[in-house]
């Protein structure tokens, strides 16, 4: 792989980081939760990179959420050995959770059934060691997890004592944030998060059983909660970058984002308003994200290489490697003159699933465009 | 990478393919092609595989379609030399083009415009070599290329003699003919995608420019021409797994489709009629191309190991590694008895799509389930 000194050399589609904005968005979210007194467990599924996550702990590991077991395998092999794997554990995955535990790496799993209690004790026997999961809670409907009232609650904490599993705590996710864009209703499904968590670690308290962690966490309620109390840390990964659909939800600017796709345009066509650019699906992913909220960014918002934003201008299609650039329909901007061989960067609708497309950063700082280092991503289960 | 023996014993998530049915959408559209006498340029975008491309040429490395220059190099150096790069020219593309013509590989490559041709020109002085290329037409309004009574068609024809770029042919790709899903507008869209890339030809054959190869293609018109008199090449991909857009649009039953994620179930909420996997986007993609069909699959269809569909059994949603399953609206059939643990195909919307979030292909003859090979897919630009 050539390494070459500024965006206008790169050959494209390519991956951009703007450590500039990067930094920007991990201090806020990492002085926000010092405000709490509160332990920031980041969640490393949107940036799969060592050097994004040493860029995150500038003293050395801490504790990190991983989305997958490949993630886990790496950040360990770097020394992050403090992780929440915070996916519904199977049979093969906790067999091999329990290896990495006997590996002596530090991993938490999730569940939320007396059958995934019993697979994980046996796993852990297998291993020869005592498996550690959080109880899933679900606190807004959006997907897995035990409602706090769920009598299986006391069911699935006893069933994990019987297997010799350690209860490690609760965790939820307000995975029904992401449809919100107000600061008063993102308050509320923060205060919602936090009060049905530290209800349900009462609960198991209350039925004598230890329950150390009480983990809430997305980007959108890390960054509205008004208080935190009883919970003991927070998850968020897509904050470390954020996206068109963060700035949909109101917690961002367009000017914290750190991620684009750099892309070259390859045509036009004038008759239609049309621009057309290297950077189709494969390079943007097939992300909707925004077409759901009030104001539909297509496949992304195109910038200059500066990363200036070019007024109105949207990918509007997208097939596997063509993007289509063209106004926003209903303003009255103008179509830049961006001839063959121009370049421009996209902002895109979520950078987990445009992250997901490449297999490396290209890191600049800021606006000049030097691309001072490579910085591989990992993918794969 | 182990090397499990049985579906049943796979890591999961998984991406599968089955060579019974592979063979069989190979074998359906070479015959149906040289029933017209018509060279078949497979279009390896879909596939991105030497094992796959081996299957599809027996006999032999032959022609060859490509959406990337990496696809360029992976292919060319497993001896499949004759190809065409179906994306248009942008200079630093234009470069490595000319520098693998060098290396004697016959690619040809695309443009549609004057400054196109110059570049290509100029990459092709620089690297010692004479390229050709295609000029791509515009038949359906779809993405890039000219159209057939524009003038610039002779201007760029003209640009590319000056500029030393032999003239390979015209170009086109039905790319509206997703969007249909009647055989009569199918055979319409393919009589057209004939007669434009035809007319093209003919315009520049008599101004006087030889004009070789007409090459037309897409899935749903190569499954649907009736004739193709003048056209001397069909280009097309996803025929070989094909995937639930085709089937919406009509061009393959759900029991065609070659390639499907294998998953395990990781919960379940009884009270929504939720059954969990560890499928997420990562894992099937982003792609919702049949939520625009008659009939929405969601992000896919659920089978069992064997293959079989489970009655109206969705995956209604999915984030980053959950998918989850439901019976579609209306159905009134019931949920599937799916424990934790339990092993299920889903068959996805878009197989370029899926396929790109997956590094291997497990493959399997029929429903047996016996995985007798891992083929690797190449990624990246």
């Amino acid at each position: 792989m050539s390494h070459a000194s500024h965006l206008a050399d790169l050959p494209t589609p390519a991956l951009i980081l703007d450590t500039e904005r990067l930094d920007r968005n991990l201090d806020r979210l990492a002085r926000r939760m010092d405000g709490f007194g509160i332990t920031l467990r980041p969640h490393m599924k949107t940036a799969k990179s060592i050097d994004v996550a040493r860029r995150a702990f500038r003293n050395g590991p801490g504790p990190i959420t991983v989305s997958t077991l490949a993630e886990a395998d790496y950040f360990a092999a770097h020394g992050f050995v403090d992780m929440t794997y915070a996916v519904g554990i199977a049979p093969h995955t906790a067999a091999r959770a329990a290896r990495l535990r006997r590996d002596g790496v530090d991993i938490k799993v999730l569940l939320d059934t007396v059958a995934q209690a019993q697979i994980l004790g046996k796993a852990g026997r297998a291993a020869g060691v005592s498996p550690s999961a959080f109880i899933e809670i679900d606190c807004d409907g959006h997907r897995g997890g035990l409602r706090v009232d769920d009598p299986k609650l006391l069911d699935v904490a006893s069933a994990m004592k019987v297997a010799g599993v350690t209860l490690a705590g609760v965790l939820t996710h307000a995975g029904e944030s992401y449809a919100l864009d107000t600061p008063q209703a993102l308050e509320a499904a923060a205060e919602n998060e936090r009060a049905v968590a530290v209800d349900a670690a009462t609960r198991l308290r209350a039925a004598g059983h230890d329950c150390p962690i009480v983990s809430v966490g997305s980007t959108p309620t890390a960054h509205f909660a008004q208080a935190l109390d009883g919970v003991t840390e927070m998850r968020a990964g897509v904050y470390m970058f954020f996206d068109l659909v963060m700035h949909g939800v109101g917690v961002c600017s367009t000017s914290d984002l750190a991620l684009s796709v750099l892309a070259t345009v390859i045509g036009a066509k004038p008759e239609k308003g049309w621009i057309m650019i290297d950077a189709g699906w494969m390079a943007l992913s097939r992300d909707r994200g925004t077409a759901a909220q009030r104001v539909d960014q297509g496949y992304g918002l195109v910038c200059d290489l500066q990363g200036r934003l070019y007024p109105d201008l949207v990918v509007v299609g997208a097939s596997q490697e063509h993007g289509t650039l063209a106004i926003r329909s209903g303003s009255n901007a103008t179509l830049p003159d961006l001839p063959v061989g121009a370049r421009v960067r996209i902002l895109p609708n979520h950078a987990c699933a445009t992250g997901s497309q490449h297999e490396r950063y290209h890191v600049v700082a800021g606006p000049d465009g030097s691309v001072t280092a490579e910085w591989p991503r990992i993918r794969g289960w």
